[in-house]
């Protein structure tokens, strides 16, 4: 059983949730709108179901409640920004709009942080630039490792991911929102819980071996995208979000699962590319969609019913819930009532 | 049997080869050195090994060998450069070059083009700002489409390579240069040549099913990295390479090996990223250094003697080849003896 709500309830709970907590409403409010852009974009994983982690993490002192989130150090085209270990959401989207600012006078701007936190859904960051006829680019240090160097059995990369967020005229627009594993960690305990097996190819054992049964996921770990390819992507982006802002990186990279109190100095880093810059928005946007459509409408296999193109479900999904709502499962919902109590607010309705 | 040549005797060798064919002293020269640059670094296929594809191209009135290679639209911090058809390599370096000489004043340059061509290997170019403390990042619309998207078998898109290199302080760069498919054409050729079969995941076969002779390599396509998600990745390369400049992407994308004459359109495009943006480059490239060395050190799968750090390999094959000079298999020095004869100049010695 699921019960469905408006975007404007859930956003008023998470922010009450937030203010009960101590986080100045301004800020309460930002962090619930980026959490339920997530949920409206289908990365259920990163929207409102995050709100008991991050409440936890306010409790232990994890985050700074009255930040200075700021520009360090700046190029016209460039800025790093010190998050000053606020809620990661807060830090992610004054990157975004730093970049986007920036960009619209030098065409280019490459935004990087550090003692951000866990912000959700990079899609979220990398479609800001969208509506200023922006490409955008998001690249993160995750916040928990679950993947060695290729032949390795020692856990010191995240599935550091990757947004792009790229601009059509009619089409939706192409964003690609993926980690650097086949799988996530979510994705396994999912299977886990479910009492199902993992395809192989998503895991592998200390042992070099497939791993199968996601119940024993702690005997092994995540496997990356193509290999040492997929190795070398999480390496890269990590050095990119993380070395280059000063954040965290490699044995550095606090468990953020784990641990709900130690500044985890989280590094992501954000990239705003405008059309304008390069030719006429409009006429490169005319051939974004002219690319998406042979996608679409390639000769398929046998079997295959629909090609996608990277976005078009999350953007449907988006325009459908914010006009229909969104529905929460039980549990979760349970979850949440139980959270409301706790705080003595009124329950989500 | 193979013979060893110097890097000198080889430049010279394609630049008087270069020059009998039309090409301006200069841009021979400056073609030749890219090229023994991706000779140098390993990849073989995008060196010397190339020069009878060019020739042929050249012969064939396939590039505009006294191009107008120029910058046709600017910000201070992005460039959008008209390569009038030329060979693909000036292209590119006048790229790399606009690139390193806007991010020394706005801290970050994206520099697309479009009338480009084929220009090799990716890492060649992503290294170029290196030296001066920046970060490079190379994207390209490939010369061949032989990737279908998900789903589909009609190959619409290139093997759309991404190369990104980081400078380090004590240990090499880091430098990740990969085709967005597992395994790229010519090892495919390679296995036919050898009569061996391929392993699973590297192509399928039209019907869905793993394709694994590599002389039946016409009924099937490449596989992605990660299936949907180098598929993803391939596409926004494609845009960002291609459509964002003017380019060809999708069915425009000319088959290079197939068609020496047609103007290719060929899209690329290269970032540059100045650590002293960020903070002390210094600062930053002994934190690379030690997670290159935190990666090395990290505890091995049963069986794997060396983790590698992406293009550590290159880089001291790089340094050895410089000093010892490039080894040429026989099968090449024929074809390379015989273009001599052909084009009347002195044979390779």
């Amino acid at each position: 059983m699921s019960q469905v709500f408006s975007v404007d309830q859930l956003v008023d709970f998470m922010t009450r949730t937030y203010v009960a907590c101590g986080v100045p409403a301004a800020d309460a409010r930002s962090t619930a709108e980026m959490m339920i852009e997530a949920d409206l974009l289908g990365s259920d994983a990163h929207g409102i179901f995050r709100l008991p982690q991050y409440v936890k993490r306010i409790r232990a002192g994890g985050f700074n409640l009255h930040p200075n989130i700021r520009i360090e150090r700046e190029t016209i085209a460039t800025a790093l920004i010190d998050g000053d270990n606020a809620m990661g959401h807060l830090v992610m989207r004054f990157a975004a709009e730093t970049a986007i600012a920036k960009a619209k006078v030098a065409g280019v701007a490459w935004v990087g942080l550090h003692h951000g936190n866990h912000a959700g859904a990079g899609a979220v960051y990398a479609r800001m630039p969208l509506k200023h006829d922006m490409v955008g680019i998001y690249g993160a240090v995750g916040s928990a490792n679950h993947l060695p160097p290729w032949g390795g059995i020692e856990m010191l990369l995240s599935t550091n991911p990757l947004a792009i967020a790229v601009p059509a005229h009619e089409e939706p627009p192409v964003v690609l929102d993926m980690a650097t594993t086949v799988a996530s960690y979510g994705k396994i305990k999912a299977r886990a819980q479910r009492g199902e097996m993992m395809p192989e190819g998503w895991m592998m054992g200390n042992d070099g071996k497939p791993l199968l049964d996601p119940k024993r996921s702690a005997e092994g770990f995540l496997m990356p995208i193509g290999g040492h390819k997929g190795y070398g992507l999480a390496l890269i982006i990590g050095l990119l979000g993380g070395s280059l802002n000063g954040a965290a990186m490699g044995r550095d990279v606090v468990d953020f699962n784990a641990d709900a109190k130690s500044v985890t100095n989280t590094g992501q880093c954000i990239v705003a590319v405008s059309l304008s810059a390069f030719g006429d928005p409009e006429t490169i946007k005319r051939d974004v969609d002219r690319v998406s459509r042979e996608m679409r409408s390639a000769q398929k296999m046998p079997g295959v019913d629909r090609i996608r193109v990277p976005g078009e479900d999350s953007h449907r999904r988006h325009a459908q819930q914010s006009q229909d709502g969104i529905a929460l499962p039980a549990p979760l919902l349970d979850i949440l009532g139980k959270l409301a109590d706790d705080l003595s607010i009124a329950r989500l309705s």
